[in-house]
């Protein structure tokens, strides 16, 4: 490899602003919130506060999956919360997720409104609530593949999407750490989807949910443009496991819910009832003004 | 910051071997066993298949928790997967966790094993087998800081970690971001226990035990040599915490078991009983082969 410069350490970090990079200005050492701003609530019981990154689907994958099973009770409003405008460090949001990082779920028909963060946890709590997409039979399975993408993917995101995609300047060691490792993942991802339909077996469940964002979107070529840097085609059964979940009509809705970037068609900047996919027009492409 | 020579991405990522740091024999960029070997099996319900390491440790809290609770079905075998030596590369230990990372734990009193990989997914698997650790009125909460455990460590272990202690040469670049993004979960939690005693509310949960051996150590000095640099002990209440589990006998015992370094009166390489820990002698402190 290229020689890096080897730097001296302080002896005690110190914050120099900005530390460069297209997400800088939402990066700090310090947690809270830094503005007064109230969620808005709309006429479901879930409220979730989002954005169309591959965290956020993984939840708007569940529920469009649940509303098409016929469980109303997961009809839900989905409000935008723009991370590149720093709208997750609103006191509202704050209070409902500490770590300011999207999603964010409040479910309003526990008998006092009930928070929930982390994507992870956002999928259990919705499957053991409405008892879908993780069968007792699989249960243990899932859930270890679920831990697995909880602790594997900020390798992929944090990791080898920074250094690959988004760092001020490409800076060799990291992006081999991160390359590698990314591999790796493929890879453990490829042998077992080899033998097995699914993540957990023969059933789709809320591990193929939490994986699908990340690693599918990284082979279908959706991810940093990293598609031939990282040979991703050659991962044969990823690419079959991750071609039949794109083809399902909740996933196809749940990858438009607060998504803000691609094709108007792709779109949906709020959803509050399923006619908003169908009735969706360029006027509501424009973000809105935060309901009261 | 001090400039980082910017490099041109290959188009296609190639492993270029060693790619270097202390790590950097077992890190590759392709999943699966190398070589053959069974694993142990003792004579208890639970085979534990780790080392003491942050995550190893997380298991072991709550298995002599659950032990010290009166829980009998939690009696443990836990042998050593030494991770330096590679160890998480035979087959028996890639057919538990086909992810090769420890620890992996298989349940003998189900009808068929039970494998369980990632250290959340098996918190979870025996808090809700011994229904201990995850009190109902909590449960949501504690998922929500377990989740937000796996999802966050990688900053710390993998990002901050690697390259401020085991990168081969001091990059300034991801240091910066990494001891920023480490600073701020600290602060999480900071303002977290700042109003609870614990993570999840009043009671000691498996979401203490998930953070405990990392942010815990990590402010009492025993992470990486970085207490200084991060200024740990600004974090009061994650220091009156963290001294709080660490006066717990459960956690004194489990810290020991599978740990390999540190002073010989800390280490118990192998557990297979409770008077382990009172009949420890330096001859159990030289690995043993493994047993048949």
């Amino acid at each position: 490899m290229n020689d890096t410069p080897s730097y001296t350490l302080p002896r005690v970090w110190t914050w120099e602003q900005p530390s460069g990079g297209q997400f800088a200005n939402i990066n700090r050492p310090v947690a809270g919130a830094t503005f007064e701003a109230a969620l808005p609530i709309g006429k479901h019981p879930l409220q979730l506060y989002s954005q169309g990154t591959p965290n956020g689907v993984k939840v708007t994958l569940l529920l469009e999956e649940l509303l098409a099973a016929g469980h109303a009770g997961a009809e839900y409003d989905a409000w935008l919360v723009n991370i590149f405008k720093g709208e997750q460090f609103g006191t509202g949001f704050v209070a409902i997720n500490p770590n300011s990082k999207i999603p964010a779920l409040v479910d309003h028909s526990t008998p006092t409104p009930t928070r929930i963060f982390e994507s992870g946890a956002m999928l259990l709590y919705l499957a053991d609530k409405f008892g879908a997409f993780l069968p007792a039979t699989l249960r243990t399975e899932a859930l270890n593949w679920l831990f697995w993408q909880m602790g594997s993917a900020p390798f992929l995101g944090g990791g080898f999407g920074h250094f690959y995609a988004y760092a001020p300047t490409k800076i060799e060691y990291p992006i081999n750490r991160y390359a590698m490792e990314t591999k790796r993942q493929l890879d453990v991802l490829d042998r077992r989807l080899a033998k097995s339909r699914y993540l957990a077996g023969d059933e789709y469940t809320i591990a193929d949910m939490a994986s699908w964002p990340w690693y599918g979107w990284l082979v279908l070529g959706r991810l940093y443009e990293a598609a031939e840097f990282l040979d991703v085609t050659s991962y044969t059964h990823v690419l079959r496991w991750a071609q039949e979940i794109d083809a399902r009509p909740a996933a196809k809705r749940g990858r438009m819910v607060n998504r803000t970037w691609g094709t108007p068609s792709e779109q949906l900047h709020e959803r509050h009832d399923a006619s908003d996919f169908e009735l969706r027009t360029q006027d509501k492409l424009i973000p809105a003004a935060p309901a009261a």
